[in-house]
C-alpha cells in the first residue's frame, strides 16, 4: 500500500522503475514520471525498459535516457514494476530476486511485489503517481507534470473512457498547471502516425459492410495490405472503433490475415453485449466490450459464423429488454 | 461584462437563451445549461434555436424542450445571445428590439448585445456559464453539469486543443463530481454518426494521395460519393483531419464538388503554417491552422494549384527555420 512505498522511498537510495514490452503511455508515462519524482527527492533512479520505446512517447522528458535490460544489476535497492499482471510482463531476468513494488490500477494481477500498492479505483497508474508525489511531500516539476499527463490522457482514451472521474480531471488539471501542455501531449499520441497507417486505413475500410441487421459490422485487414501500405506494428490500433461509431452498430468483428487461413480477430461491443464470453469459447479472451481470439479456416465462413453469433446475441438481448418493459 | 449579467438575472424575471444557427456542443450545452441555471434560480426561461438538433445533442437535458424561433415575442425581459459574432447569426427575427445579453469566448465579434460579456481566455461558453453559476451563488445541478460538460468536451475537441487550460480541466471535475458522466457524453458526440458517414469515408479516404514532398496530402469528395452513401450533412465532420494525424503531413487540402466544376476546400495546417492567409487570396478565410475557400474549373489543376501553394509555403518556413538556427 501507499505507506509501504513512502517509507521505502525514504528509507532506500537507489531504484530502477520499469514496465510491460510493449509499453503503453500509462506504463511508460508512469515511470518516467516516477523516475523524475525520485531524482527530485534526491534519489537515484533509472528507467529500464525491453524493446523500442514507440514514437508517440519519444518526446517525453527522460525517454531519451531510458535503459536497455541489460541494465538491470545488483546494485539497486528497489525494482518498480509499473502496471504488470505478473513479473514476467517487464521481460526483465532477474526481478525475482530484487526487492520489487508492484504499483497498479487493475485489481486482476498477481500480488508479485514485496510490496503490492494496487489501487482499481484510479484511471491509470499515472494517478497514483501523482497520489504518491503528494503523500511523500514532493513538487510536482514541469517534467512529472508532462510524463503524468500522458499516462492519464492514454489510459482514458483522452478523458472519454468510463474509468474518467472527477479526481482523474481534478489531477489533470493539477497537472496542466504544473506546465503540462495538453495540446503537445495529445498532438504526441494523435498526431504521430506513420503515412502507412493511412495507406493501410483506406484499404481495410474499403471492406467495411453491415450484416442484414444492420447492427453488426464486420471489416479485414490482408497480409497483402499490410505489404501494400508498408505498415508496421501498431499501425491498425483503433481501425475497429471506427465502425463501432456508428449509431445503430453494436459489435463489430475485424479479422487480419496472420498466415493463410489463419487469422487473428478483434471483437468490440457496445452497452452489455458480452464479446468476451464469445471469444472465451474460441479460446481467447478479454473484457465485456473488447475481446480477441484466432480462427482458422475460410474467411468467409469464419466472418459469417462470428457475425451470426453476435447478431443472434444482440436480438437475445433487445427480446430480453422488451420482456423487461412488459 | 460578468457582474452586469448577474444584476440582470437578479432583477428580472423571464428569459429567452439562443444561439447560433447550426449549433454545435457548446452552443447547445451553454444555452441549455444556462436554462437549467435560471429555472433553479426561480426564472423563466426557455432555450429557441432556428433548425434541427443534432443527433449529438438530442439526450441534453432539456433538449427536448427547446423552442421554435416562432415562440420568440415581446414577453421576455432579455434574451441571451450564447456564442454569436452579430445579431444575425442566431437567424431570428426581432432579436434588434430585445434587451439582449452577448455571451461569447471570441474576440472577435460584434459588441452587440445591451450587456456584453466576453471572456476569450475561456476554452468554451460552457466555462463561462460555470462562472456566472458560481458568481450567482446557484448549485451545478445534474443537468447543469451534463450540458456544460458537453460544451466543453466538443469545444476544447475532447481537451485536445491549446484552448484547454487548468480551469478548463478544473471545472470538467467538478462537473463530473456534480453528476456528469464523461463516456455517455462523449459517445453521445463520437459514437453516434449514422452509418452513411462509414461509407462517405471510406469512399473519400480511398482518394488520398501525398504531394511529392511528402508533405501535403490532398482529399476528395464527389458528388457520386455523396449519393452512393446516403450521406447527411455533416457526416464528413473530421475527415479533414485524418492525413493530418501523419506525423510528416503539415497541411491538408480537402476538396467537396458542391456542383460540376465548383468546390468548397477546407484547408488545415500545423504549426505556424497560416492557411488562412491562403485561404484569403482566394476570397476565403478562418484560422491560421483551419481556413475554408471555394474555386471552380478543373479538379486536378485547382488541386495542384493549392498543393503547390502550401508545399511552397513549407519549404519557405523550414529554410527560414533553418536560418534562425544558424
Amino acid at each position: 500500500m501507499l505507506s509501504q512505498v513512502v517509507e521505502l522511498i525514504e528509507k532506500k537510495k537507489a531504484f530502477a522503475i520499469t514496465t510491460h514490452i510493449k509499453p503503453d503511455g500509462d506504463g511508460l508515462g508512469s515511470s518516467l514520471g516516477l523516475c523524475w519524482l525520485l531524482k527530485s527527492l534526491g534519489k537515484d533512479a533509472d528507467v529500464i525498459v525491453r524493446g523500442e520505446v514507440p514514437p508517440a512517447y519519444r518526446e517525453l522528458p527522460g525517454a531519451d535516457q531510458i535503459r536497455d535490460v541489460s541494465y538491470l544489476n545488483g546494485k539497486y535497492d528497489a525494482v518498480f514494476v509499473i502496471e504488470c499482471s505478473d513479473l514476467e510482463r517487464p521481460g526483465i531476468e532477474g526481478l525475482a530476486d530484487a526487492v520489487t513494488v508492484n504499483i497498479d490500477h487493475h485489481s486482476t494481477g498477481d500480488q508479485f511485489g514485496t510490496i503490492n500498492w494496487i489501487d482499481p479505483t484510479a484511471s491509470a497508474v499515472g494517478e497514483m503517481i501523482y497520489n504518491l508525489c503528494k503523500a511523500i511531500g514532493g513538487r510536482i516539476t514541469k517534467e512529472i507534470a508532462e510524463c503524468v499527463y500522458m499516462a492519464l490522457v492514454t489510459d482514458t482514451g483522452s478523458f472519454h473512457y468510463s474509468n474518467t472521474t472527477d479526481r482523474t480531471l481534478k489531477v489533470a488539471s493539477e497537472l496542466v498547471k504544473a506546465g503540462a501542455k495538453p495540446a503537445e501531449i495529445s498532438g504526441a499520441v494523435y498526431n504521430n502516425y506513420p503515412w502507412s497507417r493511412i495507406e493501410l486505413m483506406r484499404r481495410v475500410l474499403d471492406t467495411v459492410k453491415r450484416d442484414e441487421t444492420g447492427k453488426v459490422a464486420s471489416m479485414r485487414q490482408t497480409l497483402r495490405m499490410r505489404q501494400e501500405s508498408g505498415a508496421i506494428d501498431g499501425d491498425n490500433n483503433g481501425f475497429v472503433n471506427i465502425p463501432l461509431a456508428a449509431r445503430d452498430i453494436v459489435a463489430v468483428v475485424y479479422m487480419r490475415e496472420i498466415e493463410a487461413g489463419k487469422y487473428r480477430v478483434s471483437l468490440r461491443s457496445k452497452g452489455s453485449i458480452n464479446v468476451a464470453k464469445i471469444a472465451e469459447k474460441f479460446g481467447g479472451g478479454g473484457h465485456r466490450n473488447a475481446a480477441g481470439l484466432q480462427v482458422e479456416g475460410d474467411w468467409d465462413l469464419r466472418e459469417a459464423e462470428l457475425v451470426g453469433i453476435l447478431s443472434r446475441e444482440i436480438e437475445a438481448q433487445e427480446e430480453g429488454d422488451a420482456a423487461d418493459k412488459r
